[in-house]
């Protein structure tokens, strides 16, 4: 849509005079016409931290392919390059960058020699330090756009400054230096955007202070990468191919891979600070799962619709546990540390130089496909890729030998967005023969030159249509480019980076003491590093024999005892640490589970609401692959007298924790009525009644298979609480009572009920518990001081359940 | 628990001079002590139909070696060759045949040449045809006895003639020759048993009639293939292995295959009785399949406990369907058919000599996991096997190149039992080195030795652990010593074998007519018989191009027609073929739902029962990942007063075909109250009443968002029919109604309830109802007499979605 306008060159060449004007600080002036020809407007890019590396490597280079890019379009434009630096050294250090500017491949010499001439005269480096500095660039910037009769279209601030400049400066570009009205404000923030939620919370709020949403274009330099920034536009072109491929009934896996060989030696004080997960999977990983986990917008070019679909992406991510990750550090890690910061021998550190994650997309299109990300230094190959296998859903009928590439569908069917170096050196985009031949524009891909010998991914390069950008481009290019063009979904938005965080940080809190295995480093870490993943928990698959590394002190593991057999009130007493208690009351319950469906064809389960049960019907969705949902009911022992839906509802916490992901019939769910007419647990609208008939038809005898309680601090079980006479005797199965505490109102079984179970389990968890655990240790039947003392099953089983912390303290 | 008696040999020894009394037919006795060696007794093994091909090739071979495993362990024994042939014939062809049996090559040539001998004359034929032969068949050998002083054990009649004789002989063997009080009876049986469910049954009926099924010895030979008789055993003796790996969670895909590279030329006569299914998969592969998909008994050794767990296999397994199979014709066949039958050349064979099947057992072991099957003549190659994939759970962190056999995860994992022939030669189990280290008994298995460049399953044959007999055994003499020794679990029951039926007999029914794809044979076939799964349907990998066999007619596919846009009862009417109707629907339902839940947050989606919306909601289910089944509320229009669970109920196919495959939170879900307090729409306890309020308290203005209705031939809808007033108008929002049909009483909406709605869908397919939609096109306003002409939403839109035949017939 952009055509070159024949006089937009001459009207460049009127610039260089008006930059006499500017003394102090170096202008760059990017005059661009954003819309159509004739809306031409000066856009000023101020490089804030010109001097810095990033500059120097990357952000001066990519300002020069702007212009380039730019110059012919009918567009003027000017630049400023700033920093705390005196002008005089400033202005030298420019000068030598802009010596140093690199043209494309594909441009004549002398015409790229003659536009980076250009280049120059229209920079100057400024000195930016006080709000009054700010001041002056405005007026400058003001000036000389009289001068030329120009009017302003927008200025770029660029932030290539530590995080804790963003502040000062971001107030003194709100308060003295926004452009005038009728034009824009960018300004470009790079990376770290904090440290965790709350912190990136707090920049974001502080910068929220002082601009727009739309004013802010954060970067992560991934997007820019053109492999990464082709996943999109390919999904959108191959619509058709991969509208039945890119979902879970396709895909096996996808793996978004990040090696490096370098080590953080010499970087040691900004790594020992963020480890591998904050400087690479939080963000570049993370914007790439989402490229490739999002639903796909029916317009790819829409920036908004974009940024919505991967917000969505962000919420459906299923949150990560512990055991969500494997780390790793490299051995030398520990002494660079010790030797770069000045720390004793005895400083160990814990910061992960290697990660492996488990990512699960909880929505219909992705559920239960592996996503793993897994970046680290010191590994034994440098390359960036994002893989998606196929599913082989094929029998081929001759033997392996006659399997012909293109045509066998039992050869690994795989896309890779090969996002550079490795063994194929160059950003690529592959698709297996025997999948479909892509569509990529050829304006800016083309197919790869064979290379005999070369295997990527378990085939030769030649069992794949391979494309590779007829141009590399330099990410910060990239983004310059998408800055220049407000292509907003390049960028991280406010809603995004904190959806990250809110994934990350949880993990982040609970690996903050997790000892990393050790490894050697290079090609020496052989299978070391290879990790896999059982259900939804990842480990390394080799076991390591020695510690390698010492952690802090050593706390006894989980392991390291066995579950404690004994008895309590004269019952059975189950205890262990909490993990393993919960894996043994999971599978007491499952054996339970089989023998009664073997025996009666169903089996009912009865279960408490509250905290504790969590993590067990967790364990129960998650790891009990031979419990006969499909004949099993599950009955409420209480629930709070509130609308089922409410999150205080225990139906809910059955709900999120079991019934999403088990496959228990509609009619075997028996939520207590508390909401009927419209209102909760009237007396008169009779619910506690309805729950005891349609136990009664339901359930042989009103006894059920199993009953779980807990017990509270004041020794009630169920919603049975002491010095309330409801449900402690009495013939009413079901009863309407009074909690001390919020919401008041409850249905629960009763007592006798709970009695006339086959099996009843008690558990109790945590340190809270210890004085009750005591107390009703001693106690003989007393019910209506503590409830929990009533419950001894008539002709079934009781069995306590508790950790070492509830029965040890 | 057997030993070696000394004096078991010289009373072998006695034997022949008692042979001088059989005259007509050749006697084969074999003595053997089964139990210890104090309880000597006589067997005789008659076979029956000694001069067939069967008996030539592998029964007197097998007998022979029975004799040489059992001559030294304290049994005499003795045995008769039966066939309807002249005895000077048959006497003629046994010794030849005696003549030329083979020896094992572990054996001493002497000692193996005295034995033989020893074989011939315990030999003889005998012809046997009439009751009165079997009469005299067993006279002979009570004398025998009687002259001997020998106690009789039993009888083993082989039966190794066509089904078509077996009748008789079993007649004659009851009434005739059973053995004498104390001894048992064994009668062998040699497929096919039956052609289809139906003469399974009159067969095994039949044979009941003569036997007891403990009698009864069904033969499928591939249960005496070595690898196949090891599938059990490994099972049990790496237990602890596989324990965790032996389920969907770990096995990607189950191959069960049997190539031949012979074609049926020759045998085209039963071939195209029979086919390949009948021929290979129904008996061979099948049994396989059970072994490895049964549970395994905690006592593999246990004859009844095998049988048990194999059976609750065949019932687990999910039935199949036209679409679970692909079907091949290698290409000179039906030449070969017109030769040997002598049929016109008008004559087309439809007999598949190719079959690809897609296997599912539905339990929590298998779900999800494919089991290939697969068996075709004139293949690329002669080779049997099991293979067992697993997934391949790990991510490597290092180069492939840098990957060891034996340490990494990201290599193909899985287990073979090698049948027999390929490119092994042998039989053999195989276990990837990077799995585990099989236990095999070593008295019978032996490590393969190195094969260097032998690629198998993917890998060298070096990546694997693998085994084979120590002494490769036919399976016919496997089997011998298997019925010998009463192991019932090698053979086939009355129940397995109709389960087998029951199993196989309706995929056989629905492709009778269905045209095999025609195939080139060899390794010309390239990858045509490639075949692949989407879901649960199979189909070849490549499209045919053109059809090579001449098919039954051809009508117009689907796709050759467009939807077609037109007006109805002056609304929108959408009509197309039933899979292209279908698809738009439920795009335009989803549509709707992601309109609503942007607007309202939710979608009220109310849903009529029946067949008719089965597909549609299948496809809602499998193919629309985007739709927002979090926020949509699912309501019945209609329901049959039964129980909720039963299969009449239209809940329990929005159950099955919907809710098992979506995430509907439970309290989105809203079945009609059919049954309260233990009976079905009473009148007073106000169902209706209750459904309606429901309805009120959650859709605002009681207005659904989309409405799906049907039409009956009758012209009823929902559940409103002609001639019954109930619904049709006046205030009640939801009525009890009487349906001409059963089951007889009703629940729904009532018109004016469903013409508040903001959309009204009605869905009409078929031929049937064709008469209906001309009929209704020409009415007006009369819902008294055809209730669907009531249908007109007051403010919100009516769209009819018809397929070709009830719109154009």
């Amino acid at each position: 849509m952009e055509h070159i306008k024949p006089h937009s060159l001459g009207q460049n060449r009127r610039c260089p005079g008006c930059w006499k004007m500017l003394t102090v600080a170096m202008c760059m002036a990017l005059v661009a016409c954003l819309q159509a020809q004739e809306l031409q407007g000066h856009v000023s890019v101020i490089l804030l931290g010109a001097t810095g590396d990033l500059a120097k490597k990357y952000l001066w280079q990519g300002l020069f392919q702007l212009y380039l890019d730019e110059v012919g379009k009918g567009c003027s434009f000017s630049f400023h390059g700033a920093a705390l630096t005196s002008t005089k050294q400033g202005q030298e250090f420019i000068t030598k960058v802009l010596e140093s500017l690199s043209c494309p491949e594909d441009m004549v010499p002398r015409r790229c020699a003659e536009l980076r001439g250009q280049f120059q005269q229209l920079s100057q480096y400024r000195r930016l330090r006080t709000n009054e500095d700010y001041m002056a660039l405005s007026k400058d910037i003001e000036a000389q756009l009289e001068h030329k009769g120009l009017r302003e279209a927008g200025r770029v601030f660029y932030f290539s400054v530590p995080p804790f400049a963003y502040a000062d400066i971001a107030r003194s570009i709100n308060s003295s230096c926004r452009p005038g009205p009728g034009a824009w404000l960018r300004v470009v923030l790079e990376k770290p955007f904090g440290h965790d939620h709350l912190s990136a919370q707090q920049l974001a709020t502080e910068l929220g202070s002082f601009f727009q949403e739309e004013e802010m274009y954060r970067v992560d330099h991934y997007l820019g990468k053109q492999a990464v920034a082709q996943i999109l536009p390919f999904r959108d072109q191959n619509r058709k191919a991969l509208d039945g491929l890119w979902n879970r009934h396709h895909v096996e896996r996808v793996e978004i891979i990040m090696k490096e060989t370098v080590d953080a030696g010499g970087r040691t004080s900004f790594y020992e600070e963020y480890g591998v997960i904050r400087d690479v999977l939080q963000n570049h990983l993370t914007e790439v799962l989402t490229l490739v986990a999002m639903e796909l917008p029916y317009n790819v070019s829409s920036s908004e619709a974009v940024l919505q679909h991967k917000l969505q992406a962000f919420r459906a991510l299923r949150g990560l546990q512990k055991g969500s990750a494997v780390l790793g550090q490299y051995q030398a890690y520990g002494e660079q540390v010790r030797r770069e910061q000045q720390k004793p021998d005895s400083f160990h550190s814990l910061t992960p130089t290697f990660a492996g994650i488990l990512v699960h997309v909880d929505n219909l299109r992705w559920e239960g496909v592996p996503f793993f990300l897994m970046s680290g230094k010191a590994m034994d190959e440098r390359v960036g890729y994002v893989r998606i296998l196929f599913r082989n859903q094929a029998y081929c009928a001759q033997n392996e030998k006659r399997w012909v590439a293109d045509q066998s569908q039992c050869l690994p069917r795989q896309i890779v967005f090969y996002i550079g170096h490795g063994e194929l050196g160059s950003p690529a985009v592959l698709v297996s023969r025997n999948l479909f031949r892509p569509s990529l524009p050829s304006e800016s891909w083309k197919e790869v030159e064979g290379r005999p010998g070369l295997h990527l991914f378990g085939r030769p390069l030649s069992d794949y249509y391979a494309y590779s950008p007829v141009r590399e481009q330099d990410a910060y290019s990239v983004l310059m480019s998408h800055i220049f063009h407000g292509r907003k979904d390049s960028f991280i938005t406010t809603e995004n980076l904190l959806a990250s965080w809110v994934f990350w940080t949880p993990l982040l809190d609970s690996l903050a003491h997790e000892v990393p295995r050790l490894y050697p480093g290079g090609a020496e870490s052989g299978h070391l590093l290879d990790f896999e993943f059982r259900g939804t928990q990842l480990r390394f698959s080799r076991q390591q024999l020695e510690q390698l590394v010492p952690g802090p002190g050593s706390a006894p593991k989980p392991s390291d005892f066995q579950v404690l057999r004994a008895k309590y009130r004269e019952s059975p007493l189950i205890s262990a640490w909490p993990e393993e208690l919960i894996a043994k009351l999971a599978d007491d319950i499952e054996a339970t589970a089989v023998r009664a469906v073997r025996r009666f064809g169903e089996f009912h389960l009865a279960l408490s609401g509250g905290s504790s049960p969590v993590p067990l019907l967790q364990q129960l969705a998650t790891r009990h692959y031979g419990f006969p949902w499909a004949h099993t009911h599950l009955w409420l022992v209480d629930e709070r007298c509130v609308p089922l839906r409410d999150p205080e509802s225990n139906f809910q916490g059955l709900q999120a924790h079991l019934l999403q992901h088990v496959r228990v019939p509609h009619y075997n769910v028996h939520p207590m009525p508390v909401h009927l007419h419209q209102r909760l647990c009237a007396e008169e609208d009779r619910g506690a009644q309805m729950y005891a008939s349609e136990i009664s038809a339901l359930v042989t005898n009103s006894s059920f298979d199993l009953v779980l309680l807990g017990m509270g601090t004041d020794g009630h079980t169920a919603s049975l609480f002491p010095q309330s006479p409801a449900g402690l005797e009495g013939t009413q199965p079901v009863v309407l009572t009074r909690s001390p505490s919020k919401p008041h109102q409850r249905m629960s079984l009763s007592l006798p009920l709970i009695n006339r179970a086959r099996k009843v389990a008690v558990l109790v968890m945590g340190r809270l518990k210890r004085e009750i655990t005591m107390l009703v240790s001693r106690v003989g039947h007393e019910p209506k001081k503590w409830p929990i003392s009533g419950v001894l099953p008539s002709s079934g089983q009781l069995v306590w359940y508790m950790d070492y912390e509830a029965f040890l303290g």
